[in-house]
């Protein structure tokens, strides 16, 4: 359609700079029209998202599909070291990788809050274009609702992730045994304490920026390497603490963690002291909890540290028999302590 | 596991009757855990969804897939022939089912308001189960996020469906050609009427039901009998009007309606014009649009009409090639009517 014809259908042009979401965006109109035509193309496209129809067609898999699902809620939208556009793919990337998934395809469904500045918008749907594109992985197709002012908050991105696993790999929790060694692929929770440093409330300056990443070409690697691995997770919500306690409960193993091989930097670290929280509790987005065959311990060490996203690698535990399904840690002071999920995290809405 | 260890890990039974969200229930510890085992796993429980991995590994499809996804923020949350839960399911599956797909697979995210009652959660989980089963589409894997009172609106459900597309099968807005015959499978403007009644504001008692339902079997049964159908669209979000004008955009054809012969059930069309409404502007849930050639059309009729949702399907209009993507409306009265997309629909939050 020439430029003419496109202006007549979709309306004058939205002010990106000025300009805010209002309810008519969201209503299936041509404002809708013009915020997808001037916001969400030009930051998502592909050939798919442009198709247009109720649906997009994909072509045929040989393999197995890997399919996850992340609502997220994050609260500031934006916080040092990314957004809730690059986190909305990382989260679902990551839970499809740690399937042993290629992750291959995305949806993205936007609720808006009216009011919400559209430059706010366009730096979140191109924050979340340029974390599709680096990974690989296009957003096909997508939705956008808008909610009364009050009735959301600025912007919250469920998206769905599909991949394909390759045959005779198969992961997950209830795979770990008695023996095997545990691993984390580096520094943990940076993602928490960035968004708690975000929120103003510390009253103390922190120069944390999160670990939000993409790890499938992490975990790629290292199942190249090591096809014996168990279990991959990523230590979000809940943290190191609740995703070790997920994985013992599915598995019935114990798990004991040596504190002093806990990889922690010593801006959280210490703001941690500060403020009374354990690092063990702050979310990740950028870390992947590895369960493989003690004997396979060195080689995955190996693989992780080469890659950037590993240089932190470190064997943190291992899992035993006794006592079935529970997480404890030898302290540095040589004690022992329980491991327990949190019943409520000290943080809402880091993810 | 035994109750007592099950008991001992989520805590003491949640209060589903009296019972409300709160903060720790998505902050992905103990309190997250119970609802999960309480409410999700019994309403939408199936082999994948218990897997409690990051993502759900399903079979290998030699077919093409389809995917679509529908983010839903209906106000209010209940209404007359459904709620949000079902209508999540519905609105997804028949995304999938417009692009000629048999629907395979769900999933589902939830952003929940602090404060919503246990017992509304439980309704709305409970009705999307039983849609889903009904469907015969398993919600894989979900999430769920709680946002602070104030901060959401009771209960938003981002759904997305994969579905697999037979070869050879090819559908879409584009494909619609001069001379096709356009069909409704049935009555306008029920689900849009429903919703506005729903929210008390009319001032009038109205008997209308929402239209939302699956209509994958519908159109299941369309294509094998007039496999030469060139669009299906359901006429969701803003009605029959806007669905329309989408199809003329794609295709560059013109659309000619005969109001005559719109299926407008009488409740519907006396509300509409007590309130200065227009049916072909009102959203449905459980209809179809189709666009075939000509001599398709005697078919396809008579194969919608054999099925109970197409029982009151019509032909109401034929593609032209002049002027393209233009629809227009032959009135009652002799006279011409430009069907322009609304710049707002009267009615927000109606999906």
């Amino acid at each position: 359609m020439s430029a003419a014809a496109d202006a007549a259908r979709f309306g004058p042009a939205l002010d990106l700079v000025q300009g805010r979401v209002t309810l008519a965006h969201g209503a299936g109109g041509r404002a809708t029209a013009a915020l997808i035509a001037q916001v969400f193309l030009p930051a998502l496209g592909n050939a798919w998202l442009h198709s247009a129809d109720d649906g997009v067609v994909l072509p045929a898999l040989g393999e197995r599909l890997v399919m996850a699902t992340d609502a997220h809620v994050v609260s500031p939208l934006f916080f040092p070291g990314g957004d809730i556009g690059r986190l909305a793919v990382h989260g679902t990337l990551n839970d499809v990788a740690m399937m042993g998934a290629r992750p291959l395809y995305l949806s993205a469904s936007f609720v808006l809050e009216e009011g919400l500045p559209l430059a706010d918008l366009v730096r979140i749907v191109t924050g979340m274009g340029a974390a599709a594109q680096e990974a690989g992985v296009p957003v096909v197709c997508a939705d956008t609702k808008v909610v009364e002012r009050g009735k959301g908050d600025g912007v919250f991105i469920s998206t769905t992730g599909v991949g394909a696993l390759p045959a005779g790999r198969d992961l997950g929790g209830a795979r770990a045994q008695a023996g095997d060694a545990v691993l984390v692929s580096g520094s943990i929770g940076r993602h928490g304490m960035a968004i708690l440093a975000a929120r103003g409330e510390l009253g103390l300056a922190l120069s944390v920026t999160s670990d939000s990443a993409d790890l499938s070409g992490l975990v790629a690697s290292l199942l190249d390497a090591v096809p014996t691995v168990r279990v991959l997770r990523d230590p979000t919500r809940g943290g190191v603490a609740a995703t070790l306690n997920e994985i013992a409960h599915q598995s019935q193993c114990g798990i004991w963690l040596d504190e002093a091989s806990l990889p922690v930097d010593a801006a959280v670290q210490s703001a941690c002291e500060l403020l009374g929280l354990d690092p063990l509790n702050l979310a990740c987005e950028g870390r992947v909890l590895v369960v493989c065959p003690a004997e396979a311990k060195a080689a995955a060490l190996e693989t992780l540290r080469r890659h950037p996203l590993g240089a932190g690698a470190a064997c943190i535990g291992a899992c035993v028999a006794e006592p079935p399904g529970v997480v404890q840690m030898r302290t540095r002071l040589g004690g022992t302590r329980l491991i327990d999920w949190l019943s409520a995290d000290p943080l809402p809405r880091i993810c």
